[in-house]
């Protein structure tokens, strides 16, 4: 197997990086301090193997019980951990396509087979997303999706997740960016998995932190798989101190959205069509031009975009919602190329 | 299944913990000054995958090619991933007992059997723990191992890594308190990994930092299971600057190792068999007495030390080199019990 292969990561300042969803701002200042803290409180004792303080704060924010969360080293951490508890090799894992490649890279990394259900051509999902299967036994739904951008509502992940045999995780990487969310939906269904990065919306994807919600005795069964301690002393002070400031995330929020928006119109006078979205990244085709010529120059002029191209469906760019500077300069090469 | 449980972790500053191997003094303050240069530089860009500054430092410093090596989130995690890279389901998976529990829940977690060898009662390796077996695929040598603090020499590790038909992972997480190591030996032999851990004598287990050693095909593998961004920004600079101060570390060694050898000899004077360590912690039996009352006296008192009952091997108990005048509290609290 080949693998799940991330976005270019340069090792320089001097490029206009919108290719991995990357929030363009910097994090709360709560951060910095809460690390400064925690480096004087020293680092040579284990840190709390469930993250307790992230879980009592995040529990005030969110309006969930403390127990009902489980953090992790990233949600790739998360979804690692479901996919190991939830599959065994030879089972099979649902995936929508085209979404997040690395869902089916962890079915690989578990033997396990997996299942990509076509979204309609308008990215919502097909009544066949929530059939029964021999096998199946779980079911990632990227929301909002990655790259469309698009939702599921959740009263539609509620009635999906009551048809299917196996647990439902909901990977709300990008959620803080759009309108509604499922995390309200665990209660009333256990097979409903909810799962969080703080690496986008509260621009912390240096730190590795993410959460799943779940109900207690899904979170206790998950608590088995994990490292013990998956997340270190920097990151839960981190961590905490980020999502205790949620007038930052109010402020920051504000800011990528409307980028976005702008960017989206503007693409759409470019002449691309554009996929409305709710995440921190615009999806666009060309009815006319190929992509990848553009995505090509870009990048030779220093401006990453993501190029994908998913064979059965089509190719298109992927474009992060960076500060409104590096947005102003993409649109400028862009414009000067069609 | 139950799940492995690590030991205590008291949310207090109260207790004397000697209990899981944590190194009672702070790091470098070269750590400090590195995560607050980490902090300034922000957070908000996913960090270098493969933790090139730490593998650029370490191949200084271990004179190892940076490609041999793979970082990861604590060595539980290069564990994790050994384990997934290696061994299937209904496959086998070989450890020392009695060793380090948490092998066998690898083993479990994969749907994997294990197969637990018996160390000889001199704690040296029998003959068997180098034979073949049906679908024997990994093999864990803890070394120096725990709770016993003995190591198996180099020459012994290349012949048994050379008699096995699969790969045998030396877990070297105390390996800087012991008189050799077998970092040279995954030249000699494309079986042996190494994996280490910025835990213990670096004083950062609340960093989760680790790394293995092995040779580059073998990495290259390993890479394909790892997540992706697997080491955030703040622990990969700060990794960098701890094994990159070498001073420090030789100091804290020659205290650990001062202090464990009054603790040896103050034990033994007490009556407990002691056995000689190379590791940050001893194991102790009694001849005479059960040591379980002693443990939960202790405990009461606000000392935690950890029992451990093998079942088919007995019992003890392993202490942590700790500060000296937690050993002192230590030493006293058992002079008065017996």
């Amino acid at each position: 197997m080949a693998g799940y292969v991330p976005g270019e990561q340069p090792g320089t300042d001097r490029v206009v990086k919108l290719n991995t969803n990357e929030n363009p701002y910097r994090c709360s200042p709560a951060v910095d301090r809460a690390v400064q803290e925690a480096l004087e409180r020293g680092l040579q004792r284990y840190p709390n193997p469930m993250g307790e303080a992230f879980r009592q704060k995040a529990s005030e924010v969110l309006g969930v019980p403390a127990d009902w969360m489980m953090c992790g080293n990233g949600s790739d951490d998360l979804l690692t951990i479901v996919t190991r508890a939830a599959v065994g090799q030879g089972q099979l894992l649902r995936l929508p396509y085209p979404s997040y490649i690395l869902y089916k890279t962890l079915a690989e990394l578990q033997g396990a087979r997996s299942e990509e259900v076509h979204f309609n051509h308008d990215w919502s999902l097909p009544a066949t997303f929530g059939k029964s299967a021999n096998d199946l036994r779980l079911v990632f739904l990227p929301n909002p999706n990655s790259p469309s951008g698009t939702v599921a509502p959740p009263e539609e992940v509620l009635d999906l997740a009551e048809r299917l045999p196996c647990p439902l995780l909901v990977d709300e990487a990008y959620v803080d960016f759009a309108q509604r969310n499922c995390l309200d939906l665990v209660a009333r269904c256990e097979k409903i998995l909810v799962s969080r990065t703080l690496s986008k919306s509260y621009a912390l994807a240096g730190l590795r932190f993410g959460y799943v919600v779940a109900q207690p005795h899904v979170i206790e069964h998950l608590v088995k798989v994990k490292d013990s301690y998956n997340c270190d002393a920097l990151s839960i002070a981190a961590a905490t101190a980020a999502i205790g400031d949620q007038v930052w995330l109010a402020d920051n929020r504000a800011k990528i959205l409307a980028t976005r928006a702008r960017l989206a119109e503007s693409l759409g006078k470019l002449g691309f069509k554009v996929t409305p979205s709710e995440a921190n990244f615009v999806w666009v085709t060309h009815p006319e031009q190929p992509v990848r010529p553009l995505f090509e120059r870009l990048k030779q002029q220093g401006i990453l975009v993501r190029y994908m191209d998913y064979p059965g469906w089509g190719d298109g760019l992927r474009i992060s919602v960076g500060a409104d500077e590096q947005i102003d300069v993409c649109l400028q090469r862009l414009a000067a190329m069609m």
